[in-house]
């Protein structure tokens, strides 16, 4: 953006309490210029987790990173607000809503930063699986010989296979477009479909009939009220025997103990989350050591340079907002 | 097929060295009527080596399975040869080729029937890698943590990324609808490129530019003279820094030791390998120990019920050759 006359509003100041590598927070500060950057005296430990509460906020129009609830609520200023993480559960309640409404406080999320590598982790997750990769890696035999022909004859293609995804937003949206080539029937359940997914949809009521016949149950929810241990024992009960079950959403929305006895009664075929409640598991989970459960440490959304995608994608909005045009990922 | 008069043929015999499953070889006897199967007293050991010959193939019109190039040479009656592999290595020689020419002896193969798997298995390999799978399914760590971050910068997208495919067949063409929603940059290299591939092509003289950019190396050339040891030290040093290498053709057309060498000095970033020669490796091989070398044991065409797929192949292809028409996977 440089100096130069781009934004015609008076200068700005930009709060960011995030842990950015070097590049990234020069890229932030060229890239904001003329307007100023205030920063904490601590940044957060992590672009996903709240940051500890800083007094310079309070002086800040705009507000980029992960401040507190109370924080947002006493910083008068703010017009905006831009998260650094898709989930934005602790912003999602009534009573913040309607805060921000009454102020006119908008909150924009990163999703789009984080959707492209989420679905391509849930998307290896499948493949893996289908290959049979976890086992096919630790196995040394010769072609012809007994455990040689087990491990083919459990290997599968994701060709034909039916797919529900629970949650349709950016990367479940994403993830259809990659599964295009694989000719997969695919249902995604939305609360309230609009017509325009471009799979078929079906609401939580009749979610029962498209887990019944499902290969791959995918589950992309958000943690917030609605969606507490949706996964339930009776849901992981309607799913088909031998389906596999995977979750890049919010560890809080599975029933994890139901989960671990699907998978100990050979039930369900496969686990794999890269979500859990909490994170890490304790020790002695039962998840730990379920047959076929496999399990990354939260690391879906992450990718190279992941500060600096965040950030391009905040400079991207300063610019909407300085032009008055709508905000990408716009959440409240 | 049935008993009914499809055939307007003789009756043929059609001999089968295959170790099937109860229910692929009842599907087969089914298929065939009113031709006569003709089994050898010993059955091969696996779909993808060489059977113990047998005189009962001097009978046939027709052979499904491994027979050696010997026996194949001998049986003067045959006038179709499926194979039950996708390589065709011990056939693929010109004295094989003049000799078959000379009786009008068809070969096809049963590549067709391992494409969707193979491709799958190393967009499995991709996908794992990108995604840090390995490691990430090994590590327990908390949000913000030093690991944790680590294997967040680790992980990757294959959106955008550069793919030289080395080999281009059925398994490259399936490989290559994949990949669309990724929108990588991909070339093939093509001995004689056809200009139908959809991607654009170099030969093995212009390889080395294409090796110098790309982010993905995969091998899916077959074994036979000219491709013997094509991965050499020479073209391995050609590749850029970091690239990953992906072998799911043949462990001959690969200079191993030299790779292992790669791996060892960091130049390349991981090798995701399905074959190798032989196979498996000999335990003290530098493979085994090399960093970010993942081995699964030739298992990349493996799917559930292979032996139906393969006879289901066989007997689309024997209507087509009582029918008249062109045979599909036809080799020589």
């Amino acid at each position: 953006m440089g100096a130069t006359n781009k934004f015609p509003m008076p200068n700005l100041r930009i709060f960011c309490d995030s842990q950015f590598n070097a590049a990234a927070l020069r890229l932030l500060e060229d890239g904001i210029t003329p307007h100023e950057l205030l920063v904490p005296q601590r940044r957060g430990d992590s672009v996903l987790s709240v940051a500890p509460s800083d007094s310079a906020i309070f002086q800040a129009d705009i507000a980029f990173g992960q401040p507190s609830v109370e924080t947002v609520l006493k910083a008068g200023r703010l017009r905006w607000l831009q998260i650094t993480s898709a989930g934005f559960t602790r912003y999602d309640t009534p009573e913040f809503r309607a805060a921000a409404a009454a102020r006119g406080l908008i909150v924009t999320n990163s999703s789009s930063v984080y959707a492209e590598a989420c679905a391509e982790h849930v998307f290896a997750f499948m493949l893996a699986q289908a290959r049979q990769l976890p086992l096919a890696l630790k196995t040394r035999c010769a072609g012809g010989s007994a455990p040689w022909i087990e491990l083919r004859n459990a290997s599968g293609c994701l060709k034909g296979q039916q797919v529900v995804i629970l949650g349709y937003g950016t990367i479940a949206a994403r993830l259809v477009e990659m599964l295009a080539p694989f000719h997969m029937k695919i249902t995604a359940m939305r609360r309230h479909p609009r017509g325009d997914e471009g799979v078929s949809t079906v609401t939580p009521e009749d979610l029962a009939g498209a887990l019944s016949t499902a290969d791959h149950v995918i589950n992309i929810l958000p943690d917030n009220p609605a969606s507490a241990r949706f996964v339930s024992k009776e849901r992981l009960g309607q799913m088909k025997r031998g389906a596999i079950f995977y979750n890049i959403g919010r560890g809080t929305t599975v029933d994890q103990e139901a989960l671990a006895e699907s998978l100990q009664a050979g039930r369900l075929a496969a686990a794999w989350l890269d979500v859990t409640d909490p994170e890490p598991l304790p020790e002695d989970h039962p998840l730990w050591i379920a047959p076929h459960c496999f399990i990354t440490p939260h690391t879906a959304g992450g990718h190279q340079n992941e500060s600096g995608t965040l950030v391009r994608h905040f400079l991207d909005n300063l610019q909407r907002f300085v032009d008055g045009s709508p905000l990408c990922d716009r959440i409240i």
